[in-house]
């Protein structure tokens, strides 16, 4: 296709969605995407380069001038203009902005700038349709019209006083359904749910899940209408976050991917080996604190892996349940009464695999009876100790202010390991006595 | 509050929103609830019950007769309605279909039960906006009037021709600016996204996000329009899916929260505990037969939990990672390349590992440089193999069509044990010669 024969491949390409030359432009070497990006005409290319993954968009962008960056900027929503630009360097940012023909258009996206990452200020679009309380019917019709030209999707109406507070909202059936001449004062509903700029993403999310909106308005510290956010931005926001919080539990702390550079890859997920690493030492030092039970009960040291894993298993069950309970606000009542049910809990699963473990160690490796009870104690012990480990740090770490999903994965499986085993031995001493 | 006041009840709560009134509802008991969604009117309760838990509706509705149910069943829309009849008892399904007064609702309920779960014809919803390509724009404005008083909120006008095959779709903007005459044929878009009735979910929800939608419309077989899917529906698809994966990749099996019955929390806990402990008596039985070790080596058995643990750690890690590659379809190229880039990854982190294990193992732990050095190529040999059963389990999982989230969790971090630790002690003894 690259034969640099751009009408045919302009005409090839004119009946594609833009998700589709975003795929096509992923498959492309650099340079061949630049090419494709500069032949096309801004407004497929603006909306596909907002699909592409960042670190390709990134190497387009890096081949093209700030003129034709600002031209891509033109086309696209104020908020997905200001996310690109963000990605750029300080001294292209200032030229693109300079660039950008439409004043009104650059004026917003510098605004977006300002606003903190991760609130509401950052995230929101400044295109909506808005009318105000005084208008009537006919007017806003006229005015809506001249509105939409700029915004992809009509989502709601938002109606605004004089100084452009926010009132309320105006429904599209009541406008379809009133007179021409009937104030908009009358018909709008002022019962409107909002965030301020600096309300964080998080609890946009929470906001805009709990009541089933599809866009909510933004105001400023005066109330002042300045922007919304639509549902397909907190979509991205939510599966973001989930696989964030899924490669933590995975013990990758960042936001790679399978096709990432091995540098990017081994720094995600070395630190985290590093760290089970050290509870593997850790364990490797308790074990050669307890020598003598190399000649007095050797048996025992078999079942090493065996409380070394039920205790990791079990601590990622109650910390994953946590974790989610934490994320979806679903843990109430108190935190003595969460520790106790999972402490009953992990007794009945304890039972279960102890009867089991019993059995099978004295029967298949001969484990004398004081053993066999020796490590069945010792498991149940473990699997209530992981347990509470795993239900009680998460819960610690939310009230700190830290992320709980931290705790899900190596590090929660690592310190299990290490007071598993600890435990086990200890048990066994008192029970055995060597 | 509860002091049977109904009258004070229902004025107070009236200006609740049904989100708020749900939470309340999932904070009573269930008899206080029952009386309470009793009192109130059915457009607010019917919503309340749609964003409650199932397990807190389930109760609320059992203490509801069939025309009580039938009323709530009148307000919601019919992908709602079908939702909660579905939960219903069979015998009790019949009797509130037969007690819904709007025979078209009714119709439309008993329409959406007939498609599989899982598939967009089961997701959707009757309720669309709809017009004919050979009406004006005055017609259509007088006719979609009419269709949006059963619509919440109109996201899209979808264009059919007169036997209802699906034509294409018509912007807001464009009605808005075209003249009272103009027939839609002339302005309406022909391009238009679509999926069947027997779409799956999360090709629904792929296809959604890929294109940026808020609603897609659904045809049946011949192309008829019979329903549309909106944005907040995937959403929480999308929510549910994630977190299945979540508590799947932590060992937990089935959709089970916090606040859960002990019964519920064990059966889908228990099984994954068990699996972990096959695990581990099958490490034991290839400790134990490598008994020789006790007293040629006794230090090797150490670094049997340091093994392990890295073995566990890297399988997940992999894993993971291939897991949500899969998901977001971002595994491309051939499997052999990946599995390599896999095993580099290994080496590197692995060599790094090995080098500080090397240095304490000989220096704190006193192990002989012989045992070091196998502990050490140990070590790799198993980050290599555990990374390399992580990338390739998850792979062919998806190629024999189940879900690769099962590889995830106890299933690779149990396997990844024992052969780890098989792996370990074969080394030992082909350096050691045991």
């Amino acid at each position: 296709i690259s034969q640099k024969d751009g009408n045919a491949l302009r005409e090839l390409l004119h009946e594609y969605h833009f998700a589709d030359i975003a795929e096509l432009l992923e498959e492309l070497n650099s340079d061949e995407a630049t090419y494709l990006v500069k032949l096309l005409e801004t407004d497929i290319t603006s909306e596909a380069l907002m699909e592409l993954d960042d670190d390709v968009r990134e190497k387009i962008l890096d081949r093209l001038s700030p003129k034709e960056i600002a031209n891509e900027l033109e086309e696209m929503d104020t908020d997905d203009a200001a996310d690109i630009i963000a990605e750029l360097d300080d001294h292209i940012q200032k030229e693109v902005i300079q660039k950008i023909k439409d004043q009104e258009h650059a004026a917003d996206i510098v605004e977006l700038l300002t606003y903190d990452e991760d609130t509401a200020g950052a995230l929101m679009a400044k295109e909506l349709v808005q009318v105000k309380e005084t208008w009537t019917v006919a007017g806003c019709v006229r005015e809506m019209r001249r509105q939409a030209e700029n915004v992809t999707r009509v989502h709601s109406i938002y109606v605004t006083d004089k100084e452009g507070k926010l009132k309320g909202r105006l429904s599209l059936k009541d406008l379809l359904t009133a007179s021409e001449k009937t104030k908009i004062s009358e018909i709008y509903i002022p019962k409107v749910d909002y965030v301020t700029v600096h309300t964080e993403n998080e609890d946009v999310a929470r906001i805009m899940q709990k009541y089933d909106l599809e866009a909510i308005p933004v105001v400023d510290e005066n109330g002042i209408l300045v922007g919304r956010i639509t549902i397909d931005d907190i979509l991205d926001f939510i599966k973001d976050e989930a696989e964030k919080d899924y490669q933590m539990a995975a013990g990758i702390s960042q936001d790679v991917e399978a096709d990432d550079s091995l540098w990017k890859l081994t720094k995600a997920r070395l630190p985290w080996l590093m760290i089970g690493m050290l509870g593997g030492l850790g364990a490797a030092s308790i074990i050669s604190g307890f020598d003598s039970i190399f000649l007095s009960h050797p048996n025992l040291l078999l079942f090493v892996p065996l409380i070394q894993a039920t205790a990791g298993n079990v601590g990622v069950q109650s910390s994953a349940i946590v974790v989610q309970g934490l994320a979806n606000d679903t843990i109430k009542g108190h935190i003595i009464r969460r520790l106790l049910k999972e402490s009953v809990l992990a007794l009945i699963n304890g039972i279960c695999i102890a009867i089991v473990v019993l059995v099978i160690s004295h029967f298949i490796f001969g484990t004398t009876y004081s053993e066999s009870i020796s490590i069945c104690i010792a498991l149940i012990s473990v699997i209530i100790m992981a347990a509470l480990i795993g239900t009680f740090v998460p819960i610690l770490l939310d009230r700190n202010g830290i992320d709980p999903a931290v705790a899900t994965g190596p590090f929660i499986t690592t310190s299990n390991d290490v007071f598993g085993i600890l435990t086990y031995f200890l048990i066994a001493k008192l029970i055995l006595g060597f």
